[in-house]
């Protein structure tokens, strides 16, 4: 399978990283992080999560969020929904496309959705037909693909089955999610050869948690199976709710330069990115765990040593 | 190239890290970090800079260092030297081997040992003759081979024409250093295959900083080149005294984990590893930046869940 030459960027910050936050973020100050990142180019933003707003306090404004951002052309702004009600909620919104979300672990499932995974199997369905009929696009995630911090290990069997279900329902768009961080490349290299075989109609994206480093070198071996989309988060906002001390998902600036370096095109500029996440330092009053944020891209660096060249023959 | 199924880790924190620590580390502190760590099992670990005190006043302890620790069988221990005379200190004090810095840039090569490429050159060679006079092993690291602080990019061909100059002295152990931290997965890739194809008779190792996160992916890239050998510092120590927010190296319990995770044999403990980054938390009192530090390895993950189902089964 040969590497994509152009990569598609989900920023998930306002909805993966806002939810780990235990101090509710202000609607405005949602709203002008999205409208930030939205402006350095991403094509996608997730920026809410429309679900019980005693389950996750934090999304109890996805409504007024929705309402209040900026509707960039060129980005499309979706959610996450739990259930039948999110997804109807989600619509009224006005998203352009719907995220659910599935649990390889039976026992995270329960603890995510207070459902067996055959429940949400139903769930899935239900939500793809409200979709339809409402021209919205609806995708799934299935989650704790790599391992799960409550039942351990995840057979790759279970994955592929998750996704058949889903393929034979007519989902398109799948998400194969590390949630937990728990994946490594050799992991990702083997099932995501596997899935891109089995569901030749199945566009894959990837969700990968950063908890043990290895969220860009997981981003490289699945790129390696052509791969093309992964959610980031800007600044690397977010965590983990049962592992204390973890990181969040990949930084949104981190990945962009990754790549862009690399020589596979992103459309997102960088700098753009680093802004937003400034904005959210800022509105969190903390620094955010991004490298690229903290040292600078190699362009900045090097317009650092032009700037000194100017400045000598200015002085000479 | 095949991946290899073994991997050989380089500790240079107790080197690399120390350095770049503006205050003086007690002598016993950083015995007790060495030794804590060679009892983790890692095969090399670079213990000291022979330099001039003056320039780096952090390694003025190096002989009383190299007399302190205790010398574990199974790990070599050795020296960097900047010059003549470092390598002649570093042989009386009993290395097990000397490493000789030259770099791809001219301006960082005058800004680090105060010499020309060329007069490094003539250096590498006279060391290389004192080493063999001593029965003591000489290696070459080859630094800012992705770009420069002060200089830019670097040349692909100034890297390989270097390279073709030790290893006509007669240099068969080359460490490839991306010091800045500046390299990405392809150019790692390009490079990497190149000398390997080029210089079939020496032994490439790599030194790679993790400046801008990609440290890891970095290290796959060249796994998949056939690079078996790489540098990193236990916790993330280090950072970079150009590169101002600039982090360290890759944390060598983030590097054996991403491996063995992968079943790339090491030999390390990676658990033994994260004993050696708490006692240097706690002689630095700060946090190092090391993921796995701060979240744990899959295998501790999944043994508090069996943990806490024995807790429920005892209940019961």
């Amino acid at each position: 399978m040969a590497q994509a030459s152009k990569v598609t960027i989900v920023e998930v910050g306002p909805r993966d990283g806002f939810q780990m936050e235990k101090t509710f973020i202000p609607t405005e100050s949602k709203i002008a992080i999205i409208n930030t990142v939205a402006r350095s180019g991403v094509p996608k933003i997730e920026a809410a999560s429309f679900t019980s707003p005693k389950a996750i306090p934090q999304m109890r404004d996805a409504q007024a969020v929705m309402e209040g951002i900026e509707r960039r052309p060129g980005s499309a702004y979706t959610a996450l929904v739990p259930n039948l009600k999110g997804a109807q909620l989600a619509i009224s919104a006005g998203v352009d496309a719907i995220r659910v979300v599935i649990c390889s672990s039976e026992a995270y499932n329960q603890r995510n959705v207070r459902m067996s995974v055959a429940e949400s199997l139903k769930t899935c369905e239900e939500i793809l037909q409200t979709g339809r009929a409402a021209s919205t696009a609806v995708e799934a995630v299935v989650a704790l693909a790599f391992g799960c911090p409550l039942e351990g290990d995840i057979a790759e069997e279970k994955v592929v089955e998750l996704t058949r279900r889903l393929a034979e329902m007519g989902y398109r768009e799948i998400s194969i999610a590390d949630s937990a961080g728990l994946a490594n490349p050799a992991q990702v290299q083997r099932l995501m050869r596997r899935l891109v075989r089995e569901f030749p109609d199945v566009h894959f994206s990837m969700h990968i948690h950063n908890t043990r480093g290895l969220g860009l070198a997981n981003v490289l071996a699945a790129l390696e199976e052509g791969i093309d989309a992964f959610d980031s988060s800007l600044g690397g906002l977010g965590g983990c709710p049962v592992v204390p001390g973890a990181r969040g998902n990949i930084p949104t600036e981190d990945l962009v330069n990754m790549l862009e370096e690399m020589g596979v095109e992103t459309g997102v500029d960088v700098e753009g990115v680093m802004v937003a996440s400034r904005v959210a330092q800022e509105v969190l009053e903390r620094t955010l765990p991004s490298y690229v944020l903290a040292a600078g891209t190699r362009q900045q660096l090097y317009r650092n040593i032009e700037e000194r060249e100017r400045e000598k023959s200015v002085t000479r």
